[in-house]
């Protein structure tokens, strides 16, 4: 059977820089990708929509969405928009539901989302309680009662933001992208109104990448760096 | 005056499994015991319920209620369900008021809720904050005034999650049960849908027990472990 | 252009008690100082004021008020009052974007606000939240665009709870208000019904004077101690 | 048999300071108290002795020792002295083997020492250190012998830091003084050198008191701070 | 080539308590295992030996090296001593040059310690940080210096101390050790002294295997709890 | 008077990597700069030296004192060795007395050093520990004796370490060091053996420097960042 990861995020953005690396590797080992993401970035990720005299909000996410299906698809990812409002993304009931379907439907190996903290953007830990309960909800045997069906609740990876000491995130896991960077690369390129993030993203890719090298003893350019939330179960330590 | 004690918790396992010690010893000693029960666990704690085909949420709730009032009256404790849904528990003005009158009327001398955090479960940290906030209101001079009324909001202790370590739980207090460990196993038997975990809860009593004569010098086998939030106020150090 | 200091507080007293030394200060220097008063703190604060047979909550609402302008009167303050309630305190997002507005056209300098945890009262944090979370929408290019604005997020500053060490605020800032100290005297005394905490707050100010004139090795008699919680920026380390 | 209670302390003044309401109530309640204080204090909290003309060290110690001693002696307790030096304190295998019979045989219901970190003063958490090695190897079977010997190591309670909060000291235990207090403030006045800490450490004690009232509900006006470091093993929960 | 793993403990119980289901699994997978046990536990943990009229330290450490070899034996580890005390325990520069050695020699693919704090025993976090040292100087080019030697310092895995909680020991890993449990539970019956310790340890691996149970949602009876502290490179997530 | 700054480092590339900008700025602006290296790095850093064959550890000490000089020179500071022995460091009663020394004659403005802990070297933490004790015994009246001399003891910074997270260090200042950039990369030259650190740390200056721009709203390239341990005592909060 297919494996598949998770990925939920509150903008746009955030997929590529922060989980790029981590989805196109993924796919391209064959998991089944899919990006839940939140909102479209449309009022705080979008500065230069906006400097359009008259752009309406309508336009403003058609553009964001046009742009996050495309770097989706460079990354090789499904994705799927909640439409949830940006800066403030405020989440509904509903949405709590098609997640909880999808995280059933999916039966994901592991589930990508933001850091538990970020005094810097509100919406990021939103989105991560947001994940994680509908990660726990998903388990209870008396939401939309199905007795055969089989679901284990996945680990959970928080990606880096973009101030780690500030948001309290500890990596614990650096993933080696040496074999998606390029793939991550060129999916930042489609956000071209970012621009002054793609060297700011490729110079922690190359950090990491030179941490991970240190960790292991072994060589590696490019990496990813997560906080895994629950223990990890092993047969074997080394 | 009659002592009282008060218990909140999201689900009905959760009295037994983490303070039915303290109920039913408290009880013992005289205390009034009232447990604020918030859900029934008739969606999370209910797996066998629900591989009967055709089982309504009713039907649930009703042998989840009914098993709760078996198990607080062994613990020789007062109940009161709240209701507020399970997986997940959401908990409104009017319940918030309900509890809120509770503690002005018990004014209890302690009260028990869960840990601060618990990534596994998002309703026990619903059920914390949510008893500390009618905590905390119950103290307004403004709520329902009355100048004759007195209250001091009481001390409050934790009790012990699932996977205490995950929760950031650190217990400061170990209850020494062992007059009551009879009663508080005669009530895990009413929840024999969660058989599983009978032991495993037998277990953690008897290592807090362990921790507790270590910790004190003196015999002990069974103990609770809480974690005790606000500063102790005392006469004397030993 | 004058600079401006902006103080969101969950009642009355936080801002004298808390801030009213760097509000007297900065004021006395030529800051235009903006005090936003979530509620009157009608029903937690105002102990003295239900102690009167048939006082209504419009009343008591407007008994604080005339204290709580008038100590802003005596410090040199505006105050705008949200009346969001109190305890429980709830903001709507009608009030954010209010506060969102005041953030855009005050572009303070600085932001004070209560700490981010505070189990004796979740008023408090609440109103940090909600301080955050406007001084973050207010960068959101999408939110009431205007291509010609200019706005960047201010340093923010907690000042200090009750019981600080219970509230894990730690000071990193003390702020020498020897030059304010009279007149943040005289707004305490506005605050007649709570005239037991004048000489706890004179002790604390006492005291963080004489662990500012250590820290610094400069003379001082009077401080007030705050958290910056983003980094600061220099160009100079001494 | 008599109770007894063990301080361990690195100068003379933190036994005032910190301690010296405990060490009145307990020795006025019948306790034996004994202070271990390891360095005379003779070159960092000497300022004054310092200030004559050629004094000696051997001088300043012994006017110091003879404040120590007449500040145990107000306080009721025994006095005994490391000589560990001072600024900095080194302790030695001879002095850890002194402190591990003093444990077996004074058997304390409780020791008091320093915060477990102050990053102002290293001698501090030295003293802590130390007093907390002795304290687990006075358990050891195999040191000096004998089958015969009952021990169990007593709680240790912290005393409070002159920054509490810069120390990461969390207090957890407010011990009400009020019995002690005009014996704490005697003490205090043989300390004629620290005179400027004489008004700090009666504000440090009134708002403890305060603190201790709030969060007991009970009327008190002396408090001292405690961080009790081991879990409290009990029968009761109020 | 064969795979090694090193374990470094303060005492003999502790590698069999805390580690021997690592031990005995991974021996059993063909690593060589090699335990580093700093000291006999001679004076600490030989509660029993002491009770004999007259019998002297040596005698004591010689019964405790022959159980400590016999259980290493049974868990398919090879054995050192460093002899280096025991309440207290002190290393000294001979010994961590013995440790670098070996850390060159067998190269491990890791390293089992214990946790970094332990209020209960000093000696714990000594060897903690003696293991620590050791394997950072074998990094060091200078030291021995030999440019055709290859080492890459291994990832350090701590194992759970007796009161976890109080240790802020919070497991990342759990292993399975259902293969190896038959194994260590005969290691225990060597440490016929401290019998008091078998239940509670087969209690902590049952509790450990049923939140790895959970944490995974694959079966599993038996686990040993690790804390990993340096982040995992990895080339997958799942 | 001229203003001084004092840096206390481990071994020389950490003054280079970590706090050249700050060494170069400060050196610009007139202060006059101090390096403290406790060790010449011989064993650790100096991987390429000990290549060759038959090379002693006098000639690498040797080379390796000559690039610290040189680099020294380039950012325009003193420094000063301690020869404290490299993997492990070891300081002295002597070293400890020469420091305080300087700090009595420099009276720095501030001192820079290592984080508070680094598991990757301990030689990190180890230097943080003697600077500060070194700044704290300089404030003994009764240390070298001299009622005339002024002393206060300065702020702390410490600068970042190799792998910030891993080390809990928490940058709250970020310095702008646009003006020295160009300088420290020129001292990065001299370090010719570690060349695959020069870009690593041209990275993290050049992502500091987005950080700080975001932090401040002011436009900036080149940052270091530092974690100020003691509060900063302010007349002005912006």
């Amino acid at each position: 059977m297919q494996k598949t990861g998770l990925v939920v995020t509150a903008h746009p953005g955030d997929f590529v820089w922060r989980a790029g690396g981590a989805i196109a590797l993924h796919a391209a080992k064959g998991y089944r990708m899919r990006i839940v993401c939140l909102s479209f970035g449309e009022r705080g990720e979008s500065q230069w929509a906006w400097k359009q005299a008259g752009v309406s909000l309508a336009e403003v996410k058609n553009q964001r969405r046009g742009e996050a299906e495309r770097a989706a698809a460079i990354l090789g990812a499904e994705i799927e928009f909640f439409d949830a409002g940006d800066y403030p993304l405020r989440t509904t009931p509903d949405m709590l539901d098609r997640l909880i379907d999808i995280y059933r439907e999916l039966k994901p190996a592991f589930v990508l989302t933001h850091s538990l903290e970020d005094p810097y953007n509100v919406d990021h830990p939103e989105a991560t309680r947001f994940a994680q309960e509908a990660r726990i909800v998903a388990q209870a045997a008396g939401h939309k009662p199905d007795p055969d069906r089989a679901y284990a609740a996945p680990p959970v990876f928080l990606f880096e933001p973009h101030q780690p000491e500030q948001c309290n995130f500890k990596p614990n896991v650096i993933l080696n992208i040496d074999d998606a960077w390029e793939t991550k690369r060129r999916a930042f390129e489609v956000l071209a109104a970012q621009k002054h993030l793609w060297d700011y993203y490729t110079r922690v890719a190359l950090n990491r990448g030179v941490q991970g090298g240190r960790n292991s003893g072994r060589a590696m350019t490019y990496g990813e760096a997560y906080q895994r939330i629950f223990p990890q179960i092993v047969e074997e330590l080394a």
